[in-house]
C-alpha cells in the first residue's frame, strides 16, 4: 500500500503494532506491518537488549520505538529524583492498603522497599536515557505517549532521517504536535487500551484529520483504539487514517509477554470488562477491570498516587499476584489485570502475531471490495 | 444501495434520520435517506397531528417511528401512576436545589406543580399510547430505544408487516433483542448522544454484528453513535453495518426543533464537550456538558432522580432556561444544553437537512473510492 505512512516508515501494509514483545515486533515487521517496541518497561540496558536483539532477527524489515517522556509531572514528585526517594514518599496509609487487598485475595504482600529497582519507571529522565538507547539502533520511526516529544527528540530524530511520531487523544494536541515538528500524528480514541482520553476513535480520527488539514500541515494521522480487524481498520482509513495503530490484538498472540492466564481472561472478557482508571500508572488508563480497580476507586480508598507513584505501587503488587495466580490461587487470577482497550470484546482465540498480520491484510481487502459492491447496487 | 436494510424499509439510501423534527424527517426522507420521528416528547394527542402532517407532506416517502417504552421502571415510581402524582413525590430538597441552581444563573424558577402535564413523559403507559398512534399511519420502521420492545409492539408491527428496530448498547443485548423477534438492530456505541452504553461504536458494531451471525440470525445492524459524516458511514459499513442511524447530525440543520443558542452552542463546541450524565432523564444519556451536570454531579447534589421523575425536574427547568437564553440572559444561556454525541465536534455549520444527506451520499462515495484506490497502489 503506497500511503504517505508507508512511505515514511518503509512498511508494506501501514499496520503498526506497539508492543512490549520483541518477539512481537519482529514478526509483525517481518509479516509486511511495522512493529514498535514500547520501552516503558524496561531499564536502558535492558532496552539495548532488546533492541539489540530485534536487530539480529528482523531481516532488515522496518520497525521503531515507543518511549514514554512524561511532558508534565505531578509537582508532588518533582523532587523525588530516585525510585528510593519515592518508594519513601508512600504514605503507610497506601502501603497498609495495597498489604491489605493483596491479603483479601490470597496474595503474599509486596516488601517495604517495594522492590523496585533504581533506573526504571516512567520517568523523563529515563524516557529520554531509552530514546538515547533507541537512536543507536536502526530505528525507523520514535513515538512518544505522554504529552508533546521532548525538542531533544524531534531534533535528533530529523538529524538521522527518523519520522518521530506521537499519541494524542483530542485535536488541540494534535495541532501542538504537529506545531512542534512531529511527523506521524497517532490519535488514539478513549476505547485504547493504556494511557488514553474520553473521545471516541470515531469521532476523534475525522475531527484529528480535518484539523491539521485546516490548519496546513500534512500530517498523516494514524487510527488507534479498539481496532482488532482488518475491516475496522479499513473502515477508519475509509473515515481519513493513513494506517492503524493497534496494541490490545498483539496481547493475545502467541509470542506476547502477557501470561497465560491474562490471554485467558482476555478471551473470556466482553467489551464492557475494562475501566479508564488512574489505579495502575496515576494517569487514566485504560485495563482490564478487576477488584484491583474497585478497591482503589471505592469508598475506603485512600485515593490513587499521581505518577509515577502510582505505578511504584502497582508494579510490585501486579508482579505477585501474577506469581500466585500462576501458582494456581484462584483469588489472585480475579486480580489479574493489564492494560487492554474495549476492542478485548472481539478477540476469540490467541494466535501468532503473523496470523494476524495476514488476517489483517485478508479483512481489508474484504471490507472495501465490499463496500463498493454495496454502492455498485 | 440495495442491501437488506434498504429493501426491508424501502429508502434509497441507509441513512435513517432519528429527530423529534417533523421537517427533518421528512426532508431526509424525500432526499433518499429515512426520517425516524422519536415520539417521546410529544403526548399521543401531539404525536397523532405530527405523523398526519408528515403523511401530508412525504410525497409517499418511506419513515419510521421512535418510541420509548421503557423495559424496566425503577420500584420507587412504579406506584405513581400520574404525573401529579409524581411531581408529588419530588422531595422539597430537590425542588429547592433546582430552585437554587436556576437563581444562581438569573434563571426564574419553575412552579411548584412543576408545570408538566398529564399524559406526557417517559412511561411504558404513555410508550404503548404513542405506539398505537403509530401504527394508524403507512409507517415504514418501529424502533424503542429502552430495552427490549414489548411484545404487543413486535406483535403489531408483524401482523401489518412492519420492520420492528431495536437500540441497543451491548452485544448480550442484541441477543435478547433478536430472539424477541425484533427485525432491525440499532448498535449504538457510548459516545452517542441520549442515551447510550459504554461501549464505543467501533467495537460494538463488529461485536453485535459477530454475536448475531454466530447465533444463527441474519438480523442486519445499523450503526450508531458519533457518526456525522457520509466517510464514517463508509468505514461503520466497512465494519460490517448495513447503514447508519444518526441524531446529533440533525440538530444543527435549519429544520430542526433546537434553539438558536443550542445550535450556536454546537458550532462552538468540542468534541470533549459532552458528557454522559443522568441528570436528565433519569437513565445515563449523552448531552452537551453545561453547569447544570456539574451541579447535579457535584458535591452538594441531593442525587439525581430515576426516570421518569428526573425528567419532572429536567424539562420544565429546561423549558426556563431556553426562554431566558432567548431573552439575552447570559447565565441561562450558559446552562442550555440537550442530547448530543461526542459528534458534535464535527459540526461546523448549520445547513439544511437535505444538504446533509446529499452530502453524506458524495462522501460516501468519496471513502469508498480513495479505500479501493489505497489497495490499487
Amino acid at each position: 500500500m503506497n500511503n504517505a505512512v508507508s512511505r515514511m516508515v518503509g512498511c508494506e501494509f501501514p499496520l503498526f503494532a506497539f508492543s512490549h514483545c520483541r518477539d512481537v515486533v519482529v514478526a509483525v515487521s517481518k509479516a509486511g506491518g511495522f512493529g514498535v517496541l514500547g520501552a516503558a518497561a524496561f531499564s536502558p540496558e535492558e532496552f539495548e537488549r532488546e533492541l539489540a536483539w530485534i536487530d539480529e532477527h528482523i531481516d532488515g524489515a522496518p520497525y521503531g520505538v515507543d518511549v514514554l517522556v512524561p511532558e508534565t509531572v505531578d509537582p508532588r514528585v518533582l523532587a523525588l529524583s530516585t525510585n528510593a526517594a519515592r518508594a519513601a514518599a508512600i504514605s503507610p496509609e497506601h502501603k497498609a492498603f495495597t498489604s491489605n487487598l493483596l491479603n483479601s485475595y490470597g496474595v503474599p504482600p509486596v516488601g517495604e522497599d517495594m522492590g523496585v529497582p533504581e533506573g526504571a519507571g516512567i520517568t523523563p529522565e529515563i524516557g529520554l536515557a531509552l530514546m538515547e538507547v533507541a537512536f543507536r539502533h536502526p530505528i525507523r520511526m520514535i513515538a512518544n505517549a505522554l504529552g508533546i516529544a521532548p525538542a531533544s527528540m524531534i531534533e535528533e530524530a530529523h538529524k538521522r532521517g527518523i519520522p518521530v511520531g506521537a499519541l494524542v487523544g483530542a485535536k488541540e494536541h494534535a495541532l501542538r504536535q504537529a506545531a512542534a515538528g512531529v511527523d506521524i500524528i497517532v490519535a488514539q480514541g478513549g476505547e485504547a487500551g493504556g494511557h488514553c482520553g474520553e473521545v471516541a476513535t470515531i469521532v476523534l480520527v475525522p475531527e484529528v484529520v480535518r484539523a491539521l488539514k485546516s490548519a496546513g500541515y500534512e500530517t498523516p494521522v494514524l487510527a488507534a483504539g479498539g481496532i482488532m480487524t482488518g475491516s475496522q481498520m479499513a473502515g477508519m482509513m475509509a473515515m481519513g487514517a493513513q494506517g492503524a495503530w493497534c496494541g490490545s490484538v498483539w496481547l493475545a498472540t502467541t509470542e506476547a509477554e502477557t501470561s497465560e492466564t491474562f490471554r485467558d481472561k482476555m478471551v473470556a472478557a466482553r467489551s464492557r470488562d475494562t475501566v479508564r482508571s488512574k489505579a495502575r500508572t496515576g494517569k487514566p488508563a485504560r485495563q482490564l477491570k478487576t477488584g484491583w480497580h474497585e478497591a482503589w476507586e471505592g469508598p475506603d480508598s485512600p485515593g490513587t498516587l499521581p505518577m509515577p507513584l502510582m505505578g511504584l505501587v502497582s508494579e510490585p503488587s501486579f508482579r505477585q499476584i501474577e506469581k500466585a495466580a500462576a501458582g494456581g490461587n484462584q483469588g489472585a487470577r480475579d486480580l489479574v489485570s493489564y492494560f487492554v482497550g474495549q476492542g478485548v470484546g472481539l478477540v476469540e482465540q490467541v494466535r501468532s502475531a503473523r496470523a494476524v498480520v495476514q488476517e489483517f491484510r485478508e479483512e481489508f481487502a474484504e471490507a472495501a471490495g465490499n463496500l463498493v459492491a454495496m454502492i455498485g447496487d
